[in-house]
């Protein structure tokens, strides 16, 4: 398989994350979208959104949008389960996992803070601004949700597809300055999963398309 | 079990369909987003993201976010399959569901679009404009998506979780003026759906709390 992704898109971490827990080998193929890679003509054809992640599969089947790649692997390949067994659980995972991936990071993310400098001519603190409270907003939320919730991980006992969007979500938090010290919950976690290879080998410094420190 | 929605509110709209797709009667519970009766204490507590829908379960157990409330009805409920079988399948299906369902509808809701006109000070003719352009770019990369697939509904035979989101982002393409003619696969799907009971039921016009028309 081959996935299509760049080293700091949130939703490609995801994926990565994925792929490593399930500990499945991949051919990484950067697409820079600093530069406008997404948008070139033959990616457009492999990703009509010109967006990243893209999992292409052996058959050539492209599949996109990181939750609908990693449910895919949950479902075909062995290892450890990404979404627990009950249905009840598994809602409850999906629903923290869309939090992250529907109504926080989609507001934040670099098409949309292009957006609000070119067309709406937002000076830099105003965008910073827009992606701190975006990614506050959903971060404090899912800190209420979690709690009660006094497993390992966010609502299971090992990490898992809940974790690959939550990750991700804090690294940008960080990036835009976000105060994470109100979401006690979501650091421990944030902590356990730090210490595993497969969150260490998927963070966005660790990528080869990652400018060199 | 109980829904907590609003009339106008796509999530909410999403569900319905489900719901009626799957032939469940539920209890619906107005949650007026207008007035701001998603930040009373009591809905806080039961959603504490503060937004529609959530499902009340029989048990208590409320679930959250569209997406995850109709992966579980599929999975907990008999009837028509809302997500087909086949894992490929089931990756597009969940690809389409998420480029409306992330990429598109949390970007113009009505948070967002409040945070433009009152943080960002932007004048309603550009809150406007903002909600149009990420519907067009979100319904024209699916319509690209969905090239060459001629099934009846985008990736299936049945009628599904795919057209849970697509029929309501149709919905607010046209509340927002896009010009949906530039979409004719998703507009000839729609006209599909729109024939169907499960559909007409769950319009925003047939709720109870919507206005009288």
């Amino acid at each position: 398989m081959k996935l299509f992704g760049y080293w700091r898109s949130s939703a490609s971490y995801r994926v990565r994350i994925a792929l490593n827990l399930k500990g499945v080998e991949v051919a990484h193929i950067a697409v820079n979208l600093r530069t406008g890679d997404q948008r070139a003509v033959a990616y457009a054809k492999i990703n009509p959104q010109m967006l990243v992640p893209t999992l292409e599969l052996p058959d050539g089947t492209r599949l996109t949008q990181s939750s609908a790649i990693i449910e895919y692997l949950d479902e075909t390949i062995d290892g450890p389960a990404l979404l627990p067994a009950d249905p009840k659980t598994r809602a409850l995972v999906r629903g923290a996992m869309t939090v992250v991936g529907a109504d926080t990071a989609p507001i934040q993310n670099l098409r949309v803070l292009n957006h609000l400098r070119g067309p709406l001519k937002q000076p830099d603190q105003a965008v910073h601004d827009w992606a701190s409270h975006w990614i506050a907003t959903g971060l404090e939320s899912l800190e209420r949700m979690v709690e009660g919730h006094s497993t390992p991980f966010l609502y299971t006992d090992t990490p898992g597809a809940a974790e690959c969007f939550l990750i991700p979500q804090i690294y940008n938090a960080r990036r835009f300055d976000v105060d994470t010290s109100a979401f006690p919950r979501l650091l421990e976690i944030d902590e356990r999963c730090q210490a595993l290879p497969a969150f260490q080998a998927a963070l966005p410094q660790n990528q080869p398309d990652a400018p060199a420190a």
